[in-house]
């Protein structure tokens, strides 16, 4: 993992190693993510001292508290990761799975099969855990990575990825499959090599994946808003209603899948309304509402902006809507595709929305806080997609492979199969 | 399907329609299409009329002669088009299948299911059968579409199109999910609405494909070129790797999927290259190549830019090697990732050629040719990707779907799966 390359030499490197990785076995690709935690473990010192650095240096340039906390690494930190990685030696390998199988013809088998993507670019802010995290989830799914974290977190992003790309190296892997990049310069680079970096995997605030995903030709796995709603449907059960609200939007405000603005049915909204205002209240939830809601609770005013407002906060604006497809129509105008729940007795209704919501993930009867990798039983979440092509919603590591077809023959050629008396194939389903 | 609208108030229209549109039943979508086709039937004397405008004005502006038979659109092509509606008819639906289900905890079910992408935009260039096709592999899957052909071909076009929009609505489906752009302006206008255009597919000429690759930030799904190989290994059954040879380069040259470069190992060279040269100017196939190969048979030297040459004519560049993985770092290096083939006995040799030769199609003992969607029985044939994410190789109508996760509850909140007294997810595999 040399430091002295040029990005687009780095990306090169990258990309041969990625075809020998792409081949690796699945106990050679195991056996080096148990070396890789074993070495993390045995680096925690040096380690937690490099962090250290970077937090001072933090400290010293008046770096806000949050951020602070997620530049720190410490021996907890260091523990989950660890405990990440053993938890993905245990997913089954994603690379070489059988997805279908045709006989063409006697002798002529078709097979489509998983493999890696190749090159993996991953741009991160200040959190080093991150790198951890989506190097060794690279590593298992056969793809080369080129990552670029927060420069505040520069000594320990170095140390890290250095301990990584020893122990894999140690381990049989071939090198190049990882390398760091540390400057902005690096990363205006990176976006500009369409031809050897095949997948884009921005971590980090809205602002930051928007600005990737509109500065460079590689396609981006990622989700640049997270305005979720709930709608609350004419026959809903109030008490689930306001459940459902209340977690939604509180369980955890600072996060994509919170939800931004509560639509309420005009039928049920004025004896809705007063309930789900006391339990957010209880919440110290700030509402804000339409002219309809005011009319029913006294919330400060909401304006054509709130409807496309990402608070990640404890903010909710509130609508009063017509009926099902008022709801489906403002969703699909204001949301951003990510996750959104409709609270009915009504099966027909939900159905209509599930179908007609354009969004990654659409529920019913249940907080949109569920959308989530660990929560979907996915194992190990790469990232939140809200793109329409690939994958979407949280994304396991199936994300981190596409297929090749292979075909076996003993010797066929296409012109027997043209012309007066062309053979017929059989395409006969083998799996 | 107005042609008054600007360009994004039209795909506004049509993202609107596609949301209805992928609601829509297997059956009401098969209806429609049996009545495009009878409405083309019908309206086919004015059909080829309106062709026969664009054919005179082509020859007047001396078109080419190839040019001129793409663009020509009689009863013959007719009958083609309208068969290829009722094969799709045949087809499954691609929408609504289940991919995945989860229970994530007793009454919480998880479904990841298949559903449209949502607005297509189709770029191609002269052959009016084109605009059919696609437009209706779009209704099949659920997607709106929004299609830019030839200008040459402009009366064809707009009455196919105005016949498949009339037909399709009289059949219950929702208006704009098809409209036509005629102008080069419209199609600078397409390029730049990422906001409501979900996926692009040009086709037409790789200077074309390349051209709207670069110049837009909408996924694409196509493939810029075509340099395929054909590795002859040093245990090859020499009459298997010169049929495999000749009909992957000359059974038709103008396609994508013919051979470009031979690569001959080192240790059968000097008897394969005889004979493969016999078979070849058989065929009258010029061959150029590398300085082994010229010292043994007497052919025109081949550069390096050869080896990144597609000719789409019956010219094969010839170049030896020194054993697999010289002929695999040759074809990673220089080919387009499209199909390879490899003619060996061993296994072993064979299954290392498939999987470290990062193509969308990786062959053992049988022609390049193979590579095509009739071929591998997928039913229709969208389009050929060498992308390296959504879909790859030959794309049915699988590559114009996407999934969505359903979520079904009862009033589930995350807040019970939180804490110490956490609720435990089952993640119990449904299906």
């Amino acid at each position: 993992m040399s430091r002295k390359m040029k990005i687009s030499e780095r990306a090169a490197a990258a990309k041969a190693a990625s075809i020998r990785l792409g081949a690796v076995k699945t106990e050679v690709k195991n056996t080096a993510l148990n070396e890789i935690a074993k070495a993390l473990q045995e680096h925690s010192a040096e380690i937690v001292k490099a962090n250290e650095r970077d937090l001072e240096a933090a400290r010293t340039s008046n770096l806000a508290a949050p951020l602070l906390k997620r530049l720190k690494f410490d021996e907890g930190k260091l523990a989950d990761v660890c405990a990440g990685i053993h938890s993905l030696i245990k997913l089954p390998d994603p690379v070489g799975r059988t997805l279908c199988a045709t006989e063409l013809d006697e002798g002529l088998e078709l097979y489509r099969v998983s493999c890696p993507i190749g090159v993996i670019g991953v741009v991160f802010e200040s959190r080093p855990d991150a790198l951890v995290q989506i190097s060794t989830l690279c590593l298992k799914s056969g793809n080369a990575v080129l990552l670029k974290g927060g420069s505040e977190a520069a000594h320990t992003n170095r140390i890290l990825g250095d301990t990584i790309a020893r122990a894999a190296e140690a381990a049989g892997l071939p090198a190049d499959w990882i390398h760091l990049l540390e400057t902005r310069q690096d990363v205006a680079d990176l976006l500009a090599l369409d031809d050897r970096v095949d997948l884009l995997i921005p971590r980090g605030s809205n602002e930051f994946v928007r600005h990737i995903m509109n500065s460079t030709n590689i396609p981006v796995l990622g989700h640049a808003a997270g305005i979720c709603h709930v709608y609350v449907a004419a026959d809903a059960d109030l008490d689930m209603a306001v459940r459902v609200t209340v977690d939604s939007k509180c369980q955890y405000v600072a996060v994509c899948n919170a939800a931004e603005t509560l639509l309420v049915d005009a039928a049920l909204a004025e004896a809705f309304l007063p309930r789900v205002q006391a339990a957010l209240a209880a919440c110290h939830c700030r509402l804000k509402g339409c002219e309809r809601t005011r009319a029913i609770i006294p919330v400060e005013p909401a304006t054509d902006e709130d409807w496309a407002t990402e608070y990640l906060d404890a903010i909710l604006s509130i609508k009063v809507v017509d009926g099902l497809d008022a709801a489906i129509d403002h969703i699909n105008r204001y949301g951003s595709g990510h996750t959104d729940t409709i609270v009915t007795a009504d099966r027909d209704q939900a159905e209509r929305f599930l179908n007609l919501v354009d969004s990654a993930d659409v529920f019913w009867n249940c907080s949109t806080r569920f959308s989530d990798g660990y929560r979907y039983g996915l194992g190990a979440e790469v990232g939140v997609s809200t793109s329409k092509i690939h994958a979407r919603g949280p994304v396991g590591l199936d994300g981190l492979v596409i297929y090749k077809w292979k075909l076996y023959g003993k010797g066929q050629i296409v012109a027997d199969y043209t012309g007066p008396n062309a053979r017929k194939f059989t395409h006969k389903k083998l799996r």
